[in-house]
């Protein structure tokens, strides 16, 4: 499967589209960054963070789509345009039909990493290992959309598989 | 002129258009309520309330539109969905290069009744009077969503009317 990773945000939002399943060497299909200027009206800013994120549906064609979940309690200063970012996100992915998927940073961070209070650097370095890269992706915006795209691919197969489980226990009981 | 006045809201939101200019009497042009179930997906909703917004662009072309503006500070259960659909509002508007204005609570309250502590009752008694209407639209972020456009109007011409006299001081002290 193909996820497109996004890490929210209105001064940069990271896009990053992974291929692969579980089980299987994972392959980065592209990476990049949307950044807006502070200096534009936030609806211009989003309209431009839509574009890009649709130019990336356009040409990647993922088939899910998975989001940073934020969080009220994050910094008050920055969450009103990361909250609106990622509904722009949802808005996107969701006009299509495709799946949508919001993970927290702990479980990002303890899906790549083992660890839910992983560093951005561990974060960092474990997607580039996974990734088999020859640098660590940059900024840390862009590395962390590729973990969300990692850790969908590995959560959603392992969600899949207890599924799979619970309906044939239930089989076996009826 | 003519502005689409948003109340946002992911369980119910606001849209208002009022029409008219300083000085005269405003008209409705249309108000309603888009409302969405929240046993759907946050992404399916924004796309639900994307839609109800697009349609009254179509169908009444404002010259503006005029949004509440959201603050962190306000009740966390609910903030993240009131700001993302407030982002969809801006993101609707502005794909159309259309102008984008934010008004808090306390500027709606005051341009509508005069007083900034105004309770929701007093605001949608005021807008039916000053739109002269039979009865008091319904429910509150219907009402809340005219004020809106009605302070939109108001506040544009004033604000208007002062940017010419700095021009005109302006061109006096050269």
């Amino acid at each position: 499967m193909r996820v497109l990773g996004i890490d929210p945000g209105l001064t940069r939002c990271g896009l990053g589209v992974v291929e692969g399943s579980i089980g299987r060497p994972l392959g980065l299909v592209d990476v990049g960054v949307v950044r807006t200027p502070s200096a534009w009206s936030v609806p211009e800013r989003l309209v431009f963070i839509e574009k890009g994120i649709e130019a990336r549906l356009d040409e990647h064609a993922p088939d899910a789509v998975a989001i940073e979940r934020i969080f009220a309690r994050s910094d008050v200063s920055t969450i009103m345009g990361t909250a609106q970012a990622a509904g722009i996100a949802m808005v996107c992915a969701a006009r299509r039909g495709l799946p949508v998927a919001l993970h927290t940073p702990s479980e990002v961070k303890a899906a790549v990493s083992g660890n839910g209070r992983a560093d951005k650097a561990q974060v960092g370095a474990m997607v580039t290992r996974i990734l088999r890269l020859d640098a660590m992706p940059k900024p840390a915006d862009a590395a962390d959309a590729l973990a969300l795209a990692i850790t969908h691919i590995w959560r959603g197969g392992s969600q899949a598989r207890i599924e799979a489980a619970l309906a044939a226990a239930g089989r076996k009981a009826r």
